[in-house]
């Protein structure tokens, strides 16, 4: 997640910058080859162009819909996940009573059930994050190490390190036995189940309760499964490549067909395109670009949903819920990103 | 929120009338360079600017969209605290029970439960109200200075002092424990629902009724989740960036355009260029200001949802339930503006 | 509610016919300008009056699109009391039981929930009525009488004295004691579910029954509040507002531009432009009205959403569950209008 | 619905053929005008036409999707009654358990709850079936009988006497009794509620099973409630019918705005215009049609939800739960249309 | 699904190379009526083909946008079922108890009611995979040829022989008993709630236990249901059909628009037609396939949701939660696709 209002010039450059490159290396071939050369045929009517450049307007804009709607489908998830996770901790703090057992055994209980919760947390956010074939960091050669390198300086990277010995003891000390799960996240609340049970047959939870309770740990399992959607169902590449060959397409023909109106303008008017044209062509790659990079919100960028963030925010409240004293400090921003 | 249904003339200039001087004032140095001075080469064909522009229209539409979404969504989420508080409410009135308890013990309890509640509320706007990073009172130099005077003169500034000394004292006595707490809010709701399960245990409640408010609990944690999902997430700032600086491309375009087509009308065209490029551009501008100012509608500012008085609403409404004679006045406009 | 399939070409002029009035009259102030007194001078170029003509439809769509959503959501709303209103009557029907009360007992119980119930019914639309300060009928001067008349001759004055003197009494008996609430309706299921703990106390109820009962109650508590929600929270103004002010900028700009291109045609073309131009004109004002009149589903006019003929349907369904035999007549359109 | 991929070029034409012949007629009227009588100041120019095609096309694409929507809708709630329909019959079939009555009362009491379920089905397709004021059927003269011909020879006619006389003694032996009921459907849960009661009331049903099979009862009046309110609530009229009109304003336009382009070309260009004018006219006639008879999902022409292919699908389901053998076959589709 | 973040050229010319044939063959033909024969008459103006165009491109883009939420809510279901999976083999896990029988008893019924869901996943895909009549392969010709090679050799044909015998045997040995079912998955439902009723008789399962599973089972077939709905109810053709037609009409316009504007070039222009028109057409063919190929998500192509892989993981965490050693592989992409 970015989080100033208006990203300084720096960055956007950082971001595009690089299109200006080709895109004006293709202008400049076409001005000579029109000018230089007088090929004067290379150059087409304006008009079948300006009706390409307003239907792919509306395809990139279509997509950028769809891809905005993943952004905010994650952030709603991990919103979702915010509020169950409360409840939650409410709820096992409310319900876990005994008269035969001791204040700290129950309290060891609780604990138990919400630390297991936040191994949970965390568990489902290194899930998230595992590469899949259709992200940046996936594509080969040079654009497979730019993304790498994006995730490694803007992104995930500006993050290693976020949990302390005592945090990583508390939370994930049994964890080890769930090692050969193919899902780890979903075994973890399978075990929360069983223990929910067992304590509704040593009678420390009212089977009423235990039903709510479930009911919360079902939740977990909606939330997880549709965080995962978003991350294992990329955008349909069908509809989001296309998106890109078009783009591709339109700039082709674009300076092909304001080449002739730049020179009715006067003799200068033909380099006149070189800057001109590179605008408008940047304008519509950075379009298909906002798309491309916020499709998958989980790649480990710096426009994903802040996950990292969101789980401390949670273990905060939940601790502070027990009543414990040693409290981890909330996520800073590094550099306009936080995660 | 606005609740005029025409926005005076005046409102509309302080708004956005600024914008006026330096569109014009770049319109004149165009028509000044093209016509004074005969810079005639920076004159471009219109027809490329013509498509940016349905471009950019689109653009900006979409986050106008995006933004509207976010105002409704924050908007139901404060109706559905509405729809909730009553329900606890009714529920709390209807489900405190107790043949051992007198009925002045019984009304008690009852007002403990709703009174923390309305302190929920008014925790939870003033949670909602402190500034992030991407708000407008958050800007460097001029524009936060700008930002800061509207939250003052036509925003939350309007609204102070909101609550008398007795309801302070009801509402929030018991709150200075929570004072260590991340997220107050949070921990009330905690407090709501301990206080449940130790009313059951004395046999005041009986626990499926117990379940039934926990649900209810769950609900403003939900509430409370999304509200701070809208607040804690902004509009993601590649696309609301983008669509201010296409706009700016746009508006840069614009009159090196036009410039050309306004001459040929006749002498004094490029002249007229001036106050039309400005209108033009200014619709532009207008556009994209809309959804700027709407993308955050817990910033204190007048266009925000109006939490103050939707809590008010539901004080009145929850007292009426406990029989009290004592009712505040619900919050009026000020100046065409209810926050 | 419009029950027509077409309009009739009287209801269109009497809905938006005078704004032909002064689009003529501007088209031919301009018409006038520019060929008797020779103006050439306030003609523009059309290129970028249709760019803004382009973006303006766009921004209009998207309010009629959210005005129409409102109407939308709002009818939901009232469907949804239709849904949980039947399901209250067959949830009483069924569950209010006992063995000690007799069957006409038995019935008066039933009797006493199902009218209090209706009474919530029309208490709740009669507030939707009261008129907002952003609703036509609140304008300034002639606007607003048109607003108020438009009330009374095409929308709710057309259906008054829908209550005999019997209903009156079933249903409204009791409710003077809530003269005093802020929000009778809120009180009102306030008093149902104060009855259902009574019976439940009693005997005549169990409380499992009891609580799915008080849950069909926080539905109504949910129906109610999105209704106010629609009613008290105006399309926010910042975006219907420039709607309307970016539509009479196209306007002023409209002949403007078209000017010298009907000049080209021929002698006469000049003065075609006055029809035509209006017109144009005209097109755009009535989308902007149809967004207009759609935005306040509960504003009393003929567009609005149906509550009275609703409230009806529900009345009869339930007192048909009763087995009662004096059942009330649906309402009918008056003119093509059903409230 | 229509069950063929493509659809035959005669369908095509059965359904909108016929406005070539206005269309083209109209054309010639212009061409003549322009060319044999010479009245060359018809001719207007083609860019405000231009812009209003846009405008219209905007408009038309909103109301297009809107109706798309109610079909949609309409689907989903079928959908929903297949499912709580699937859930009735797997619950009844568990959960009605004696150990007092014999197997084959058993299986009384449960055909009975499945048969009257049945019932429900068929009689909530029959009055959805009944047309309203603002469908095809209700138009006046020539329309109106297109109507009623299509529903009779593309719709509903198509598949008339779809129950045998064993189906309707099964289903709808007791339903005489509701005669004079407002709303059948209504009341045939309303019974089903009852005899709920009273097979908790003999033993034959526990309580909180009685209570979960009452929560699937409220789902049907749910989805009952949101088919009335898709049938009776209309797009609202102001939308609908200005669609209609702005397309009939363009397609006036039109002729006059290309004439005078088609002259250009030579000679023969203004014949020309009579085929092309009428193949653009036709575009835009047919999209609104499109919207147009899509709007009203229940109105018993082919292009509507397939309500008693999926009441048999039910019905099939239904019975092979409670272990029938004579079970209807499921409906098939009639010259490309399933109902 | 595609699970590759570009598509290479090859696969790009693979889906919609062929069409480059025709539409040169098209402008061909028209470049020759054109020059070679001089039918300058079959030139037409340029501008309403434009105006066609953007219209068609809306509505094309409307198209996608319904066959894209088409996807997507295939995708929501079977999420959806993923996480009823996990909940049912979790509450299975933790609520079926006793003290009456053994530890392996125990196991085989937690067995039996988890291979029999996994049964039910695999059926239900088998289910939604059988061919309507208005997919691909169902078209006439060598249309249903090709739809039938792409379903073999890029869709379901490449995942064969996904189960082994011992997997075959442990879900669906019981399976043959209902084999006359219409609708196997429904039965297969209803099998499992019976049996969670004779495990409360037995006392193996308590029965609000029970319930809560019944709850889980009733998500089920909404699963289904939804799933169903979006089989058996394709994009209305009445809208999907005439994308198609408003396409091939534009297409037959373009080149009669353009033909002229090229020839205005100079001498080649005419020839240079050939390319650059195909490309604006290939380009308009391509939006609207993409549409038409991913309106009906369970059709067996390479675009359709991939059930198989999302069954397997089912089946593995399932397993997992059995604790069960033996586990099947995660199903791999074949060549890009994932099915």
């Amino acid at each position: 997640m970015l989080v100033r209002k208006t990203l300084p010039v720096k960055a956007i450059l950082a971001f595009a910058g690089h299109h200006f490159l080709w895109l004006s290396g293709y202008m400049l071939i076409v001005s000579v080859l029109y000018r230089v050369l007088d090929w004067h045929w290379i150059s087409i009517p304006w008009l079948p162009v300006s009706l390409i450049g307003t239907a792919v307007a509306f395809y990139v804009g279509f997509k950028n819909n769809q891809s905005y709607d993943r952004v905010w489908e994650a952030r709603k998830v991990w919103g979702a996940i915010v509020n169950s996770s409360r409840s939650w901790g409410t709820m096992v703090n409310a319900f876990v009573r005994s008269n035969e057992l001791s204040e700290a055994e129950i309290k060891a209980v609780k604990k138990k059930l919400i630390y297991r919760h936040i191994a949970w947390l965390y568990t489902l956010r290194e899930q998230l994050l595992i590469p899949t074939q259709w992200e940046h960091v996936s594509l080969r050669g040079q654009f497979g190490k730019l993304g790498a390198r994006r995730r490694e300086t803007g992104g995930v990277g500006l993050f290693k390190e976020y949990l302390n010995q005592v945090q990583k003891e508390n939370y994930f000390s049994e964890m080890t036995a769930l090692d050969s799960s193919a899902n780890k996240a979903t075994q973890i609340i399978n075990l929360q189940s069983l223990e929910l049970t067992e304590l509704e047959e040593n009678g420390t939870l009212h089977m009423r309760r235990q039903l709510d309770l479930q009911k919360v740990l079902n939740d977990f399992y909606d939330h997880q499964g549709r965080a995962e959607r978003i991350k294992k169902f990329p955008l349909p590449r069908q509809y989001a490549n296309m998106s890109f060959i078009f783009t591709c397409l339109f700039i082709f023909l674009l300076p092909l067909g304001i080449v002739a109106e730049f020179t009715k303008i006067g003799e200068a008017g033909v380099w006149l395109m070189i800057p001109f044209g590179t605008l408008v062509g940047w304008i519509y790659v950075v379009m298909e670009l906002i798309g491309d990079y916020s499709e998958n919100p989980f790649e480990g960028l710096g426009t994903d949903v802040p996950m990292l963030s969101i789980c401390r925010t949670i273990e905060i409240d939940l601790l502070q819920m027990l009543g414990e004293n040693d409290i981890p400090k909330p996520v800073q921003p590094v550099g306009d990103v936080l995660m």
